[in-house]
């Protein structure tokens, strides 16, 4: 078969991949703008494109699958897919997206690097002992997941381990002997008040947009902090501006966005409206499942799925 | 009873003290160096004494019970004690400490500082897809335990949920679903070139004291990580600092130490080495410990043994 990586996130997962293969195929890798005369034959010809973006602009394709190295696939265009060509997404990033989340979480606990460099120059500000250098502890927050998928439950395992409160929003019925409660998405204002921490992991769908909006960051504690690693627009962006530039939160932890970097502006600012500005937000560029493991694992997966195609089996994460 | 806090550490469990008691006590507050004309005979009189330190400087103790706010009693001289007088300590700290200690080795892996201050100003470095930014896991990482105490048991949970593979060190030995090896203290340097990170939680004690000295740090991988959160003369200092200045392992947390502020020198560097000067070490003024919920629960771990000992019933963690 004739595979494609198609761009520079899809090659990322291609050294090793041919390895996982259990037959020969032709791999070749396309720029994310095929910019190669030979690079648009090859995308059309291709059995199999591994890629993140499908738009109009793209030349028309005869692929069996579609296959996303990643969860979301809300960057391909579906009415542009051939009839029978199967769409698959892959996941293997919960274990990356979980560390980041408490990496983010314990670091507003835990001032390593002001103490770091006070005790160099001989200061001990936060020696046990002393009132001021007093910190708080995680374990004894609550957090509330938006959507219970593999990053939800990933973030849940962590929380419990810690001893938090954990609350869980999700469409249908969920339960864990790890679980403080659970609350349909019908009743998400309910969690969202009862919280310390409010994670949103759910990928943008046509419910799931905006669901996080006005009313619901008015649910809100005061004191309460909004993180996103699901993806940007589930939360409604003035209404999130609006509560961080107002402190009618209590702060934000956000690494997907409204705004990402095209091949025309490649260095945006990741807003339209002035997060970067914020002191009281934690902004990353959409970073949080990138790790040596979560490419380890997807690259397994889709190598997985060459083979099942290649064998005429079923596929795996086939979302159409 | 007469009840009196000893010091500035003593005092910070003071607000709130008397209301866990079962009956009204006479409780005064002094200071470390018992400045006060009456402080002499305050603690001298005093029927529970809480505090960290008793030395040959101090007037004699007529007491019942000296209680230490903490889990280390190494700055009591124990034969200045009366000899009807019991010692107790108290714990509570663990749920801190593995709070600290899971911070400081996510550190390691999340750059959220780095990637916040890049953002913005619309660098995406980080970004998923780029080759640049891929981190490590942290669950991808072993990590060999020294003591299995309070502490101990705390990391171990916790770095478990992570998917780490946990290995303890004990001088008894241990069991444990989530453990994948445990090994004899006389087995140490087995464990320690197994591993990729090395944690110390282990008290000071004459069998401890430099316990990791030149041929632990050697056992090590070139690649390890050291922590030290027990005490820090359970580390050889010299070997330690020459395995850090040296690059024969892969960096140090370190918490406890090797000199401490005095009233007389208030703000020292912690080492005799100069390992302010080290890159690859990250230097906390034990801190690890010291959480507003560490205090509540030391604090109701004390009022407990003044009611127990008002009662005339056992004491609770009673070293002699």
């Amino acid at each position: 078969m004739k595979i494609v990586f198609h761009g520079n996130n899809a090659a990322t997962f291609h050294p090793g991949f041919a390895g996982l293969l259990s037959a020969p195929h032709d791999i070749s890798i396309l720029s994310d703008t095929l910019d190669r005369a030979d690079e648009v034959a090859a995308l059309t010809g291709a059995d199999v494109v591994i890629g993140v973006k499908l738009t109009p602009d793209h030349p028309a394709l005869t692929a069996r699958l579609y296959q996303v190295p990643g969860a979301g696939y809300d960057g391909i265009d579906l009415s542009l897919l051939p009839p029978d060509c199967a769409l698959c997404n892959c996941f293997g990033h919960e274990t990356a997206i979980a560390e980041y989340v408490m990496a983010a979480l314990l670091s507003r606990h835990v001032p390593l690097a002001k103490a770091d460099a006070q005790l160099r120059q001989g200061d001990w500000h936060y020696w046990a002992g002393g009132p001021d250098g007093l910190r708080t502890e995680l374990g004894a927050q609550s957090i509330g997941i938006v959507g219970y998928g593999h990053i939800g439950q990933a973030v849940a395992a962590r929380a419990a381990a810690f001893g938090m409160a954990v609350h869980v929003a999700n469409r249908s019925p969920v339960a864990g002997g790890h679980l403080a409660a659970s609350y349909g998405l019908d009743a998400l204002s309910d969690m969202l008040g009862r919280v310390d921490i409010v994670i949103n992991t759910l990928p943008l769908t046509e419910t799931t947009r905006g669901l996080i909006g006005i009313q619901a960051l008015a649910a809100m504690q005061p004191h309460a902090i909004l993180m996103n690693v699901g993806r940007g627009a589930v939360v409604d962006e003035d209404a999130l501006y609006d509560a961080l530039a107002g402190d009618r939160i209590g702060g934000a932890i956000l690494d997907t966005w409204y705004v990402y970097p095209t091949p025309a502006a490649p260095h945006p600012l990741p807003g339209n409206k002035p997060f970067h500005l914020l002191p009281n937000v934690t902004m990353t560029p959409h970073m949080s499942g990138w790790t040596t493991g979560t490419i380890a694992r997807r690259r397994a997966a889709m190598a997985e799925n060459v083979n099942r195609l290649a064998a005429g089996d079923d596929l795996i994460n086939q979302i159409q």
